[in-house]
């Protein structure tokens, strides 16, 4: 193998993949990115066996070839060379790259391509088109309620499924980790399967999400048995499904209320901030006192004080004290679409549905309360 | 107590002691900031028994008094608060410090000002004045060197010493970890006494470094028997002198060489950062192959490959291979003021010198070699 490429078109290649491979598995090759080349250019590919990423750049070929080599090496190597093109050449027969650019020598022993996983590649499979903002937002919605909590695999992920409604077919994303729960559907076109319904993985949908910003233009899904594969233009990026069950979460969204706030979103965001000083860092736990014309929102650390703040309000209902996380409550708020957010509660002990003030029900937010004493 | 501030004025003021602060002490007001108000603004301070920080801000002062307040949990507040600027109210008698801005409100449990340690204040001692550059450059060349390694207690500090030259007198830096050695001497007035010696501790230099681009103009030092003090307008910076030898610098800084290396700073520095990549992380061997005309630096994995560059330099003396630290030889070239450097070598077993191409011998470091196989 034996090729030059721009420095910055190797580095956008290397770029990609850093978050993708895994280090500390006991399968060294999994460190490695693989590079091909051919007549058509040079294919960068990496995984961790449960999400994987492909994508194809621009390159000056003098003898076809494939090899990996370690992807942080690389990476270091590629953005502190001296010159604007690298020359790479792999002696037939060798498993050791020679890297010169200007005075600069590497020579990196990499591991046979034969033993890389094979990964989905690009290509013009047809399936589910997902407009760039649609993806985004399903993501960005509802990555941040998806559990850390490795015993409970169904919420180590985002539910998936298309939903008809009035005014057409969405695709909806859920997730949730037990104390609050996120929701967004999108418009998609293409068919997703009839009844059809999965998880999506959060460490898949956190490298997805840095691709999505990573360039322009609208995503192609294929949603297999047991892979997910999101492709553009001459990337493709993939995801193992998740297995475990998630939970009826029609069941968690509120249906009926028995007071209704419609407040500032930015108002409410910077007063949970402030108070949220006093509250403790374990929990962050904040008392909302609902009247008329407005929400208090009190925090109290015994040993050393407390602080309140008064949020302007439009209530309807009677009043109620009811206790939040108020990072939790944050986290749902600036993910909101819009400038003045609508709040129903039913009781004290009843979950707290969010949602834009305009009363889109295509994204929501659930929050659970907490016992304050 | 009673006062207004400026939001401004108190971040400015508690920006500066979140540094000194000490959060996981037995003494619980060594995690405080000292508050006291009177006629002529309000006095901020701050220690943590080694080193400490006191600063003059002005206020409307209604009612003096004084008290010590969480330093972290104030600066949050400082920095969230919605207005401009913020009221505090210490009722007669009470601990609790109420602050109102808008529509915050926080009240936080303070410690007796009466139980916060004495600290050195501003004023118009006389002592040492040392422009700004001076100081800056002092500690910018010496903090690097100085030992972080507690079992020896005489290199966690940077000696100072005031020393004659034919051009007049300086203020002399010198620091050491044993593996390489700092030494930087800047003009400054005033008497530090005949003979005089002592050790500043890398905590306290690494603070006042902060302060001195925090704004403009030069430092009084005053340096008694157990602290040091440094006055710039309306702030003071101290810190406790450390007790311990330091070793006798001069016998380790090399009096003569059989070769004379200069070369461009820069492109050595950026060679250094191209071949490390393939050093081992511990210690970051690299080897340096000193030919007539340039220096080869080159390094080994042995289970990954090898790295060289060359890099042109004007070379006295006849071929020599040595090895160095990698990273303490980027330091020292860093922390050099000129564009060509000179490196002075015995043999493969002899400490380097380096210093400015301009010959300025106020300025140099020594860097022990490194036996590689």
């Amino acid at each position: 193998m034996e090729f030059v490429i721009a420095k910055d078109e190797l580095i956008r290649a290397l770029a990609r993949v850093q978050g993708i491979v895994e280090k500390r598995s006991t399968n060294p090759i999994i460190a490695n990115v693989l590079l091909e080349v051919g007549e058509d250019g040079m294919k960068v590919a990496a995984t961790d066996t449960e999400v994987s990423f492909v994508g194809r750049y621009a390159c000056e070929a003098a003898r076809p070839g494939r090899l990996t080599l370690g992807a942080r090496q690389l990476y270091d190597i590629a953005r502190l060379v001296p010159t604007d093109t690298v020359s790479f050449n792999l002696p037939e027969g060798s498993l050791q790259m020679e890297i010169t650019s200007g005075k600069s020598f590497f020579k990196i022993l990499g591991l046979s391509a034969d033993e890389f996983p094979a990964v989905p590649e690009p290509g013009e499979e047809a399936g589910v088109l997902l407009p760039m903002a649609s993806i985004r937002e399903l993501i960005d919605k509802t990555l941040f309620s998806i559990s850390s909590d490795d015993t409970r695999t169904g919420l180590n992920g985002a539910y998936v499924e298309a939903k008809e409604l009035e005014d057409g077919t969405v695709m909806r994303f859920v997730a949730t980790d037990g104390h609050r729960l996120s929701l967004c559907g999108r418009p998609f076109t293409g068919s997703f399967g009839e009844g059809r319904s999965l998880l999506l993985p959060k460490k898949g949908l956190a490298e997805l999400r840095k691709l999505i910003d990573d360039g322009d233009g609208d995503w192609t899904a294929n949603f297999g048995d047991t892979q997910a594969s999101f492709r553009r233009g001459s990337i493709c990026f993939s995801m193992r499904l998740l297995e475990g069950d998630f939970p009826d979460y029609e069941q968690v969204v509120p249906s009926s209320w028995q007071r209704r706030v419609m407040v500032q979103r930015d108002a409410m965001i910077a007063a949970l901030r402030r108070v949220s000083i006093l509250a403790s860092e374990k929990s962050h736990p904040v008392r909302f006192a609902i009247i008329n014309g407005g929400v208090t929102v009190t925090a109290r650390q015994p040993e050393t004080g407390e602080a309140h703040e008064e949020v302007e309000a439009q209530v309807e209902g009677t009043d109620l004290e009811i206790g939040f996380n108020a990072r939790y409550f944050r986290d749902a708020l600036a993910a909101l679409s819009t400038d003045v957010v609508m709040l129903e509660i039913g009781d004290s002990l009843s979950p707290c549905l969010i949602k834009p003030g305009d009363g889109n029900s295509d994204e929501l937010f659930v929050i659970m309360p907490m016992r304050l004493e």
